[in-house]
């Protein structure tokens, strides 16, 4: 089996807070092409500890991915570090140059003299494009030893890796083909969901099933590798079918689709719009629906009814409700959806009222548990109204009630 | 200063979803303690491997603390390794046989007699007393280098270096003293930031300075390590003015205050309140504001207006004004800011309208370039009205859309 190294840099993944997460990634993504990680290492922003620890590494692996280090500032050392420990020379690439200078127009941005440094190449190496941020990576090889120079931030890397460092990995590990196949899962945790789809998925070592979660939303990868196509996809196929009896209308998407994308597709397929009356989530709602491109087609607009004041004068919800229920139930979540739907004419509603605590804000009635949430969803079947229950962390309160919402508008419409 | 190496030993902290946490919690330890952590490594169970990592590691730092791999079976290799690493040899000791056999009566289990192994001692070193498991530490010194072989498992190797690490490490270091000090900026980008105040950090290596940025919000750090407490803060305040002199009052929190709170405290200390007028930032605007437990005090609600229509029947936006100037225009968002203001009774009113992109999303006049917005703030002094060009990224201008209407609002009440 081949072997890897990874090597994370940055003075801040020193610190007592940050853990170096990129690495985990890249050895599920390693060892799903059959390379063993080794060793792994963390160097500060240091030039000469970082020039030794390439040197070693390059010395006794096969591969070695350096990530971080490749900013345009004073303390960016990768690209200087790498070169001296392999005693190679650098020289800046106009058309490296270039590129970055097209990302700062792209972006509108004036690009800082101290970008230049960002378009030196190591000598022998290869430039591999950032799509996603300024930092151009290199591959190249010393000895035995391919080594890949990788941005650290996790969403440059990953792009990286996938469009730049893969077609070029591939061909270095004994032949097999690779196919993948996503579920994008809504409305349970990770724990849950692993839970639920373990006992099938550990039965297979190939595919390799990979979960991953990020609050609120989780995704399950399925990575088969086989030396014919047809075997992996059959190989998917079969795992698959289980999978999705399993998470049945849990999935809503399999082509990569985000959940505001979902819910605006299956809007614009039937014609009908929505809008919003937002308490608890306090815009997080409306922030999500208008993510996506041109959602003003379907997106009617929506209130911001923080206070009882709010949701009075700009809902029309009665005092006596209010009063008899406090903000925080079923009735007042059903008279919020209902008074945005009529003021804004919209097909359905999304309404939010809630306490997201901490216990201290008495700004509701003490009754009122903290993490209790309301949802409704009034549209043309009537009003639903969903009772949350789902801790008492303030932002992560807030965070799934926007999720779940639009999932449960998602069950409505799909 | 003097550093430290932390290498953790064990093959399961090689895969893809476990992390060694152990170095985090001995990094704060050490950093506390005036020692830096200048580099963390990870080795699987393999005795080779290992020993080239231990040599490297002694030959170049003034500690190095190994955790794992203590364990009585055949992978726990860290004892051969280390006494491999620097030419020593073991014996076993019969008064650490006896700790261990004790131990297994105190708990009721049979000794096992691989257990035996680790009762092995190298040449030259002190056990150190493990009250929570089987696997004594050991503590020898290689040249300049002192190493603390420490078990793997947290909550024994918490207690190992707290006992038994802690009183011989302490007289080891001089006497010193950690004083940090933190500026949130806002309003401008880690490069700019850097290029601004570089000149002036990079004359100094103590205090360290080191730049944190998340798109729109970047953070410096100072840490100053002094033998006197009166030292450290006047070397700070050293660096520190310098800094807020060129910084101004783009600094908007050095207690670590968000600017969502600072935002909060000085309405709250003004007794006046504030609403929205979101097109472009969809609720972003309002989620933000309201992160903040209490944000109803001072947060009157909103509106989502995303397409015209919605600007008009809910802030009554005058559709001659749309017609003539679109709706991602000045007077637009001035009508916006004004007509939340009236509705919602408030001192204050943040609007924001623009063009987030891409391209495609033609919904606008052609005229109108992606990318543009436009913040109106509505308040006792007036209207003002900011012309953004933040870039085509949508994300990234509805992000940066938000952080700037606020940062615009706490100018104002500064």
């Amino acid at each position: 089996m081949q072997n890897a190294e990874i090597l994370a840099v940055g003075s801040e993944l020193l610190t007592p807070t940050k853990s170096d997460t990129n690495s985990l990634w890249l050895t599920e993504q390693l060892n799903a092409l059959g390379v063993e990680v080794v060793a792994k290492s963390i160097v500060g922003d240091d030039r000469p500890r970082l020039a030794e620890a390439v040197r070693a590494a390059a010395a006794r692996s096969d591969f070695l991915f350096i990530t971080g280090g490749l900013g345009p500032t004073e303390d960016d050392v990768t690209r200087d570090a790498v070169a001296a420990a392999l005693v190679l020379g650098q020289e800046l690439r106009e058309e490296l140059l270039e590129q970055i200078a097209a990302r700062f127009k792209r972006i509108g941005r004036p690009m800082a003299e101290n970008n230049r440094r960002q378009a030196m190449l190591i000598e022998g190496a290869e430039a591999m494009e950032n799509d996603r941020g300024t930092a151009p990576g290199q591959w190249l090889r010393s000895g035995r030893c391919q080594i890949a120079l990788l941005p650290g931030p996790p969403r440059e890397m990953k792009a990286m890796f996938e469009l730049q460092v893969l077609p070029r990995l591939v061909p270095l590990v004994p032949p097999a083909v690779l196919r993948t196949r996503w579920y994008r899962v809504a409305g349970m945790g990770e724990s849950d969901l692993d839970q639920l789809i373990a006992p099938v998925y550990t039965r297979y070592t190939n595919p390799v099933t990979t979960i991953l979660a990020s609050p609120g939303d989780v995704h399950v990868h399925l990575r088969a590798r086989c030396a014919e196509e047809s075997e992996a996809e059959s190989l998917l196929a079969e795992l698959g079918s289980q999978l999705e009896a399993l998470l049945a209308d849990r999935i809503y998407s399999t082509d990569g689709s985000s959940l505001e994308e979902v819910v605006g597709q299956l809007l614009t397929a039937r014609g009908e719009t929505v809008c919003v009356a937002e308490s608890i989530t306090g815009g997080g709602l409306g922030e999500r629906l208008t993510r996506v491109p041109g959602a003003s087609r379907y997106f009617r607009g929506g209130f911001l009814t923080y206070c009882d004041e709010a949701k009075q004068s700009l809902l029309g919800v009665s005092p006596e409700l209010l009063t008899e229920h406090t903000a925080v139930s079923e009735p007042v979540a059903v008279a919020m959806a209902a008074g945005a739907q009529i003021r804004l004419n919209a097909n359905w509603a999304i309404s939010t009222t809630g306490y997201a605590g901490p216990a201290t804000d008495t700004h509701v009635k003490a009754l009122t548990k903290p993490g209790t949430v309301f949802v409704c969803i009034a549209g043309p079947p009537g009003a639903v109204v969903h009772r949350l229950e789902i801790g008492v962390d303030r932002d992560r309160v807030r965070h799934f009630t926007a999720i779940y919402a639009l999932n449960y508008l998602r069950l409505l419409l799909g």
